[in-house]
């Protein structure tokens, strides 16, 4: 955790310190932690771990998020899905097996009972799939106007695997940087399922459940693995460029070695976005010991759905909170975290 | 639990399904449970109990509200220490002192960052006060005029107190039924500060966590104690029917013990309202077995906030599912659940 203190200099809140970047970082670091301030919180992860008290160092990882992805539904997905998918994904990349959720409804008036329906449909039939129970929930309307059809939040508790011990701190150079699988997938689906550009392609969501696929790595790697984060909002870029920062290490990536679909590329260019920036829903990655990356990635493949998990960099010493893609055409960039908001709603 | 099933034969979704009374009851049980349906689900308590693996029996609290309430501000607290007690206080009523708290918030692009800023300072303090920490969160932002400022949703966990076995199938005709103090304050407050009704009163909100209160009666009376609820929306009058439609008795109150403040009760007259259905934040309902009600009620009122505390009724054998009111003069009336919304976006 970095100890500048970066202050909120903003006058009203806009679409870009929702985005996961480097305005939503100004609201969180600038406005919120200043009164919210406490140790777990300062670590910033995907969710919070908590050691129970009685239990002999039995931690549990608490997390919550709010859902407000428009359109409702998309190729792939829905926003009931996604809340289930969003908290799990949470969970399992802080090493913990999901246990139990809840979701609570924030309803505009007028909203086609249909609608709702069809959601909590997709929300039932993902918790099944990913294992987990949906076990409470709270359901508030507002009046027609208020909210955009509706908005879910889900949080979610799962005890933390025993073997894992993750941190940005325990991150050291020559550690190898997992990813398990194709990016930008979701982020670009949503994108064009809105209908607002004239653009089409062949492509769905890719919002799943990864605790199969982490679970398996644990499996294979336990104690090896250092840190984990789902890349949503802000991408892989964002969420590498915090990693460079928390450690103080520089994130070396291989860019020809981070799979992207021709479809996204394709996207990405006309639009001129770059693919690490996109959103994801059903990836993640690993940093990972040198010793123990081969068969964190030999298990990763192993998985149904992780046939295209790739090794996509390491870690290095030098430049410190810095994240470098090199080509193998020889040139180097700097990957910056997120500015502003190419794709509001995204999730 | 009720075996019959409610269907849903609404078309869209209105106001009323979110004010905690009938409709809510059909939304749920109707629309929600046919897909999520499972056995900690089907409780339909303030907070859900999940057994821990692996403990030897620990049982842990999970819960989740969201806060939508209008205004965002109010004579005796705000959205943001709502959305703590709310939170803390369905964990109290479950018998579980609050261990992390996580909060997300759905922002209006457009938000003067400065109300933001009072509310995440209003909920700092409020966590503080009740002794928990918001270890974790997520922000969200949606175009302006797609949320009414900002809504407020929190999750949270605590560790039920092994004394502490509360089920409405437990509650016998005899048990008696406590009160922690006044109710009303908080519906009519919230109703008054929106300034739309030429009624003015000096009230504040009752808001504040009643785990204090909780503990103290758990020490005195244990195992006695066989349910409690916090009767927010839908008041004490839908928490009483939840109850008497559960546990299949009738729940017998003494209308002249129920402690309402002059100023609620004015106002109520003038509007046409029940106290009894009016939302409450800082109060809770318990039925203790006719052995230590005394005791309970003794532990309330030495606790500083619980002056007030008041036995308001017993349970009955008959008429099975009815809430009952006498009164001193002889009259009798049967209290029904909320119906319809007077006082919508009270929380």
């Amino acid at each position: 955790m970095e100890t500048t203190r970066v202050r909120f200099p903003d006058a009203s809140i806009e679409l870009a310190h929702g985005a996961g970047g480097k305005a939503s970082r100004r609201l969180i670091e600038g406005l919120m932690l200043p009164y919210l301030a406490n140790e777990v919180l300062a670590e910033l992860g995907d969710a919070a771990c908590v050691e129970l008290p009685g239990t002999g160092g039995l931690r549990l990882a608490l997390t919550a998020d709010s859902f407000v992805v428009k359109p409702l539904r998309f190729p792939g997905g829905s926003i009931g899905e996604l809340a289930i998918h969003g908290t799990v994904n949470d969970l399992a990349v802080s090493g913990a097996r999901p246990l139990a959720l809840v979701a609570t409804w924030i309803l505009e008036a007028g909203l086609p009972a249909e609608v709702l329906e069809q959601e909590v449909a997709a929300m039932a039939e993902a918790a099944r799939h990913a294992g987990v129970r949906v076990v409470g929930g709270d359901t508030k309307v507002v009046e027609h106007g208020k909210a955009d059809g509706l908005y879910v939040t889900t949080a979610g508790i799962g005890v933390v695997d025993p073997r894992v011990h993750l941190s940005a701190a325990s991150v050291r150079p020559g550690d190898q940087i997992l990813l398990s699988g194709p990016i930008g997938d979701h982020g670009i689906t949503v994108l064009l399922a809105r209908g607002e550009l004239d653009l089409e392609a062949d492509l769905t969501s890719d919002t799943r459940p990864v605790w199969p696929l982490v679970s398996a790595m644990i499996e294979a790697a336990g104690s090896g693995i250092r840190w984990m984060r789902d890349p949503t909002r802000g991408g892989v870029a964002t969420a590498l460029n915090e990693l460079a920062r928390q450690a103080r290490v520089a994130v070396l990536l291989d860019e020809e070695a981070i799979p992207v679909r021709p479809a996204v590329r394709g996207a990405c260019e006309i639009l001129g976005l770059d693919p690490l920036h996109i959103a994801n829903e059903g990836q993640f990655l690993a940093v990972v010991s040198p010793e123990h990356a081969e068969a964190a990635l030999e298990a990763l493949r192993g998985v149904p759905g992780g046939e295209e998990a790739a090794r996509i960099g390491e870690i290095g010493a030098e430049p410190a909170g810095v994240v470098l893609a090199r080509s193998s055409f020889g040139g180097t960039r700097v990957v910056d975290m997120l500015v502003g908001d190419p794709l509001p709603r995204i999730c």
